[in-house]
């Protein structure tokens, strides 16, 4: 048993908030309409972490604000991460408080488990380049024939998925992620919200028979 | 094109939330603390119908309150639902209309899509007895092996699945599952949220290579 932990590799999610807030200025009482849609990076958070009686401890996630003046990144890790409840207000609160942070080019602590620091997806990209990154888009490889027509390493070890918001990638982002070597991977034709492909993720990686572990 | 929609089949989600308030006075402030755990059921129905850029018409979702003195079923039907974003305060308020709407046994409308009676699930899977029943729970045959150990029709034509909420069923809703004919499924023996497992059937029945149409 514990080396079968010892041997789970952490799973990453990336989520680009294009325009989501950077400051604590946002109501609780109307995340969509005030915070520039951080609703959705909480239901991602909610998605990457919450099991039913507990956390993901293995999970790391990754939120790209790019909503104010200077990008923000909060990083959130399951093996610290305390006060996460499943409800969307409750995460939003947590990212308040991280907001609230001065942030720096370093990375600050909030609460435990969340950390701040100023920066987007270009600094994050260069932090990961020895992930395996694979970038989700419908237009991708089918991610159920993974075996089949990619490296089935691709989905263990330190596999960092790249997911965007409601608004989808920018040419530039488009071309960092492609610069950065990511796999463009897809979940089907249907187009999903981030929070569901994350779910989905978790769960081909929970039960995958596909992706023999290298 | 027209002849695919109208074969497309209905998928049903019936998720029963065991304590989960059956009057509107409870708090958009704090849907956890307030409701009887209603945001479960918030998240749910997101899950069931949400698209990145619409609304799922082929989905039906059937909410039973048990958190009152009588139970209350509420109906949310995809070809009229309006109304419904994606975030929880919004689902929640929706559902606070329709609680709010004096109930009988016979459906009455809240708002466009979205219905309410008094009644449980006993009543539920006496209207539902002619749709092939699926109850989701951690212990059942692998979803993925349907086409190999159980039929495969299962999953397709007028499938109706069957979740709970965080406490589980009663031995005494069991018994009710189990007399209505329901095959017992699993996801995989990690215990996932309601709204996750829906997002993983939605995303098997879009996706089906192994459950052939009947």
């Amino acid at each position: 048993m514990y080396l079968l932990l010892a041997f789970r590799a952490m799973r990453t999610f990336i989520v680009v908030g294009h325009k989501a807030i950077t400051t604590p200025n946002f109501s609780l009482e109307d995340i969509p309409g005030t915070s520039g849609r951080l609703d959705i990076l909480c239901r991602a958070v909610t998605a990457a972490f919450v099991l039913s009686h507990g956390i993901r401890k293995d999970v790391c996630v990754y939120l790209i604000l790019l909503g104010g003046e200077v990008p923000k990144t909060i990083r959130l890790v399951g093996e610290t991460l305390r006060h996460l409840n499943p409800d969307e207000r409750t995460t939003a609160a947590l990212l308040k408080k991280a907001l609230a942070v001065p942030a720096t080019p370093l990375w600050a602590m909030s609460t435990s488990g969340i950390f701040v620091r100023t920066g987007g997806l270009e600094q994050l990209l260069a932090d990961l380049k020895d992930a395996r990154l694979i970038y989700l888009r419908e237009d991708g490889a089918d991610i159920r024939n993974l075996d089949e027509g990619l490296d089935a390493c691709s989905l263990s070890g330190e596999a960092a998925f790249i997911l965007g918001d409601h608004t989808g990638m920018t040419p530039e982002e488009e071309c960092l992620i492609e610069q950065a070597g990511a796999k463009v991977v897809s979940l089907g034709s249907t187009s999903l919200h981030a929070d569901h492909c994350i779910v989905l993720i978790n769960w081909l990686l929970d039960n995958k028979p596909f992706a023999t572990v290298c």
